[in-house]
């Protein structure tokens, strides 16, 4: 099957096990072009996130997709080390400690600023952007070129939470945590903003039973993938017992980014809390609460059967072929 | 115009000036009797909000309607003082510091919490009770009799805050603020609940162009009611300068009890927050995010012209006649 793809994306990820699956689901969803990766420090630093994203890349069979460097730290500090429960969750290589074989193309040279900015010039309103990571890249190309807000057609994040406490604090998420500043000007932006947050990845869940779907294909991919989730399942029984599963946090952002009808969205003007007991919370900006919310959205519900039958059917497709 | 009523309704009140507009509006609407009013302690002691409540009534020619005498502190302190901001914004007598004529009527013996459960066993799904102030009589209620939560038709309450961060702390709203660990009991039992929080009550706003329209009315009850609410139009130039008006909170949960359509919903196990630095937070139960939400309900938009439309509506019509 070949056909002009409709949406032009680029994935802003700190790869990191969800991440994975995330490129995985892009490269599985044909409506959607993935023109790049950029890269940002969070589950890993930026250097790993980018290699992760170059070796899942090339063993998924897809080595024409360039990535490219996103910034170190976060907006407001000068350096950024892993947190420890990030090692636990994804382990230290990012990839739960499985060894997947390095590719040979290298990170690009130019910055993944500066690509989102040139992007969003070429590609205008086909352009979407997944970020799953820190919103530190996007933040600062906004600030670079803040006409690029009414370019990009739209951003579809994995982070926050609105109808249910974070998973750092009670209060934030661990993506708007690691920069709530440089998400306050994400939030507060006029992009066409859809916020995925743990409101709907928390309710989307894998477990083991999925991950032997992919380790009997016996392709590398298919065996790769599995012990890499395998691994983030394991983690989830410690931080997350009460789910029974492993969230699917960024491939799920890639699915609404392609096919908005998957979660109901509640529209609201919305800001990241800076300062204070509650910093880093996504939250309605009550002193907008009575002007018209016209470009940001939370996904408050999900399809979860629907979602799950995709993801499923995408990604065993792909690690069948790779 | 004579007809049965559809509900029974038990308002819960620590009255305050918004709560005398939810008296007036309940009287007004004949889908609705209301067979009672608890006190509560919140914006005024509770033997104050119980004498307002009489005083108001009589006024409003309504002195048949019982007023019931609620527990005066928190389910977790042995004392209750008046917070200096709510004498601000409702008056140290909780009604702009106007006189309204003592009423004939004295408070019952009953105790409003006994109140609840007889009601509860007397009128079953067909009763409907409406707190806007401290949860801290219905959860005793609850813990007296814990049957009455499957009897009780709904409680549509003023409280909370899901999607804007709160009007005491960015975490907190008022009336949960008083109790959270009542309010806990309450969102956590099978009560048939909507939340009516600031997520639509800041929405519905009232200026002085409205309150004139009660003043021209020449009334005891017009004249008395437009000083009453112009004083807390004045509180909220001070402490909510951004909404350009009053709001409406404990009016909109009356309404929304009788037209649960004003509003629109979202379905989610809630809980609240009890220690921390989110305490007296109302927000989605993470260890229930994947069990169906059946019973509470919180509202996230609001119908606001439809509502006002209402709103003045019926209280020029009650009024106009006292």
């Amino acid at each position: 099957m070949f056909f002009m793809a409709q949406y032009k994306m680029i994935l802003d990820l700190d790869t990191g096990i969800d991440d994975a699956l995330a490129i995985a689901y892009a490269l599985a969803t044909p409506e959607c072009d993935l023109i790049g990766i950029v890269s940002s420090y969070g589950n890993v630093l930026v250097e790993r996130a980018a290699q992760n994203s170059l070796n899942l890349l090339e063993m998924l069979g897809h080595p024409e997709v360039p990535v490219f460097k996103g910034l170190a730290h976060s907006s407001t500090t000068d350096s950024f080390e892993v947190m420890p429960i990030s090692a636990q969750i994804h382990g230290v290589n990012g990839v739960g400690e499985v060894e997947v074989k390095k590719a040979a193309r290298p990170v690009e040279t130019m910055s993944g600023v500066d690509f989102f900015i040139q992007a969003a010039h070429k590609y205008k309103e086909n352009l979407i952007i997944v970020p799953t990571g820190p919103l530190t890249n996007l933040a600062a190309a906004i600030q670079k070129d803040p006409a690029i807000v009414d370019l990009i057609g739209n951003v579809t994040l994995m982070g926050g939470a609105l109808t249910v406490p974070g998973n750092v604090t009670p209060a934030t998420e661990a993506n708007i945590n690691q920069d709530p500043a440089a998400a306050d000007v994400v939030f507060r932006s006029n992009l066409n903003l859809t916020m995925v947050g743990l409101d709907v990845t928390t309710r989307t869940l894998l477990t083991t039973k999925e991950t032997q779907t992919w380790r009997d294909l016996k392709t590398v991919a298919g065996e790769k993938y599995a012990d890499i989730v395998d691994y983030y399942i394991d983690a989830y029984k410690v931080t997350s017992p009460h789910l029974g599963g492993c969230a699917l946090h960024d491939p799920l952002a890639v699915a609404v980014a392609v096919e908005p009808d998957l979660v109901s969205t509640l529209s609201l003007n919305m800001k990241v809390e800076t300062e204070g007991p509650t910093v880093g919370r996504t939250i309605g900006d009550q002193t907008r609460i009575n002007e018209p919310a016209l470009h940001t959205k939370a996904a408050v519900n999900v399809d979860k059967k629907r979602f799950l039958t995709e993801f499923m059917e995408k990604l065993t497709q792909l690690f069948q072929a790779n």
